[in-house]
């Protein structure tokens, strides 16, 4: 009968159950004790940067490291276990992270004192949005996505725009404040330039001639004019991606979406919505 | 007979009138006259924070401060009075603001110089919005409210992708500037990060390696462009919630709907609309 | 007859023509030669205030400020003459500005070396609003300003809230900080949290402990965020405004404006629009 | 015969085809390899204005430059053979560009040291629009083209009223701070206004006195207000020209508007829509 599995098959489905998805209780569970731990490794690799605190605290923070990546370990080693096809898992985004979480601590006992491997245990922080993948923030997410999406061109066209006056304003600052005050090379004016434009305004180069600051004047009414640019075309795309998400009714016979709010028949199969 | 009230009810109902209300003359009187004294004694801590002005006026301040305590702790004691269950208005949150702004003076009778008191006097402003409760300012603090309260998920989505952001991009920084140059450690780093990408911009800290400097121009257009996306939330929802607050009259004869506000006649049909 | 009119009224009206419209060419000329002469004072007034070149051309930036007030003082007698009503003149705003501008010359021959006439010289600059006040630019500039005076109210709030906030965690920053690192007062901290707030970030004052820095952080991102709101503010009503004005039929038998896109009907007499 | 060409018509049309068209395969190569040999010229001006790699590297950069100039040189006299009217095409605008990013190399031989070619080289940049004049990027460039052309008008009032703020509060901050703390002269406490008012706030020039700080807070949040004013008519711009680039089919049945991109079948009558 079909009906009856292999036992390993039942084991493997269960402990995909509490893994992989989050709709039974251990499931949650799982889920929240999850994000705890990534939270706690990450804030532990935090402090164990700060050096007072390293000096002080190193031995318990070596300890913790390794619990969680013991732990961490075993997770891995089920997610291989939970799914029929491995290889696939093994290679997917999330599987390349879940295994990259890691590395780094098993590689520290053959490197000791590499710095590069602190960036690849801060990327478990990744990790986190497997888990909110399954919550009910997703719908929210998807209308920023797809407006961010949506706009993808715009932004684009915009982001060449900036990046032309930059380069430009950049060279000619690098001109007039004749290489002085900061402006010591082109790339250091372009920066300067970047940091004007956004209105960011660091403050560690800045125009000292005339000239040079009546320019940076015009840069700065620049970006703050500019700055209208990307929020105009979040916003129409916004508006019209709520639009579009509002009315939830489908149609009764080929099941499209997204119809007009006051639409009578199917924009795709021409069938009539309220029969 | 049930209108005539015992005597002490009446003097309660009238003291009430004019404490937590706003429709008399009276009421609007001790409202704008409690407005000034919070005002004030929001001012004299104020100037009392500044070194030179507290050791020349010490002893004036010292007296204006007991003025206001004791005219706040007579509010206070006249407010339990005024209703009928003491018990509620003392345990609800304005009935603590207002116990919370006269203890510090009588506690820094017992416990000198302690700073802590400070922050609680300054809470006394918090009291200023039981006043406006009352004003004609009310209907657009709603619709503001209300639009914050509808794209609360959308903006706890946004915060959260932020606040990944910058642990990413401040672990990556403390990378590239190896420790120096204010990115002395992960928190620091993150620090920056949000000075950066909220385009604030200090300048305490700022790259100084050419890689550094290209990863910052990144987080800052980065940051740019992004504020467009709460700006973005924000207007869409507003967008609604004023469609939502305009006059819902619909025409007596056809039915058409969206008037203008002060239309006596319908635009589709010329019927008045008052009939 | 009525259309004889006294030499010395026509001559009256000849002049009124000129300097206070716009509509023939001597007018039109009249208008761009004061708005020469008004900027070209103002950038004398600037030039003078530059130690260097004061030194060097003393002489010649007084010559040219008695000519300019002699010109704008022959400008200021005409306008008395060429107005039927000059009291009314005199004591209205642009009349008031017309002598503030003119007065600080004469009076400096008396009290020499008074550096507040010079802002009340740079007050002529207000005088070219009257001048733009015949342009084109007249609807662009109204809708503008009927879409800020729309959201009034809404902007208060607005800045209310602002306002609270920058006081409350400003004494939070004073006490945080201790009185140290800038944070020397309550309105230093105050000024301190409007700079990060505003996103301003001039990095004169930053906090250095950690928890301030955390508070700093979090005030940060609020003032990333709040920022959308009177965007939001702003756009909505606009849209509301642009949507106003697109439209210019007006009832052939009221003359009521403003009607709706589709509109049929008069909405104030309700009278077919299209007879 | 009509169709049979002289020869040498024939291979300047298909010179003009690979050079100024990206229809044919060709043509797309020939486009590709401009913009990399443009951005790479582009680069390498950057890296020599770097002190450092100019010392170690002058020799490599100056060979790298010749044979830029040499090709950008082959393709300028290429693109006035390929077309019919050279005179037309050299005096276009994409002409004098092509001529100015080769002609400072050139003339370098005779002036040699003057930096103010350098500037003209990176005018090559300019180049690029060109090719990208070809792309598909092209209809997302208009719209954002044609929203800012739309509201030039409104954009120009704005300005010129951020203009008279400043002027007016840059003469006030400079008498408040009294010629000190970096406020030397008019001119350049305007540009700290706009510094300021722009909310990017270097920290180069910041008041120190308690009424500088005042009035600087009370512009802060004006800046941080008024950057809602070119963002709303930006986006109310754009809310239009997307409704005006969205498809424009009625229905050849009941002829209603406003069908959905991909509809098949009116929404509201249910006829198809490519009948």
């Amino acid at each position: 009968m079909k009906k009856e599995e292999h036992p390993e098959n039942q084991w493997r489905r269960r402990l995909h159950e509490i893994i992989f998805e989050a709709d039974t209780t251990e499931g949650k569970t799982f889920d929240v004790a999850l994000i705890i731990l990534i939270l706690a490794s990450i804030f532990v690799v935090m402090l164990e940067s700060v050096r007072p605190l390293d000096l002080r605290f190193h031995k318990t923070f070596s300890v913790l490291e390794w619990i969680f990546t013991v732990l961490f370990s075993i997770e891995y080693i089920l997610r291989i276990l939970s799914v029929k096809r491995p290889i696939h898992y093994i290679w997917s985004f999330y599987g390349v992270i879940d295994l990259l979480s890691v590395l780094p601590t098993y590689l520290s006992l053959f490197l000791p004192g590499s710095q590069f491997l602190l960036v690849t245990r801060s990327l478990r922080l990744l990790r986190i949005f497997r888990v909110f993948k399954l919550t009910r923030f997703v719908s929210e997410a998807n209308i920023l996505k797809s407006s961010l999406a949506a706009s993808r061109r715009k932004i684009t066209v915009f982001l060449f725009a900036v990046f032309l006056i930059t380069i430009i304003m950049g060279t000619v600052m690098y001109l007039v404040e004749g290489g002085q005050n900061g402006f010591t090379s082109i790339p250091r004016s372009i920066y300067w330039c970047i940091v004007t434009l956004t209105t960011v305004g660091y403050g560690d180069i800045s125009p000292t001639t005339v000239l040079g600051q009546f320019i940076a004047s015009f840069i700065m009414i620049l970006g703050y004019g500019i700055i209208a640019v990307p929020t105009g075309l979040i916003t129409v795309e916004m508006t019209r991606q709520s639009k579009l998400h509002t009315n939830t009714q489908s149609c009764p016979n080929c099941g499209y979406e997204g119809h007009r709010d006051n639409a009578e028949f199917c924009y795709h199969c021409g069938h009539s919505l309220h029969s």
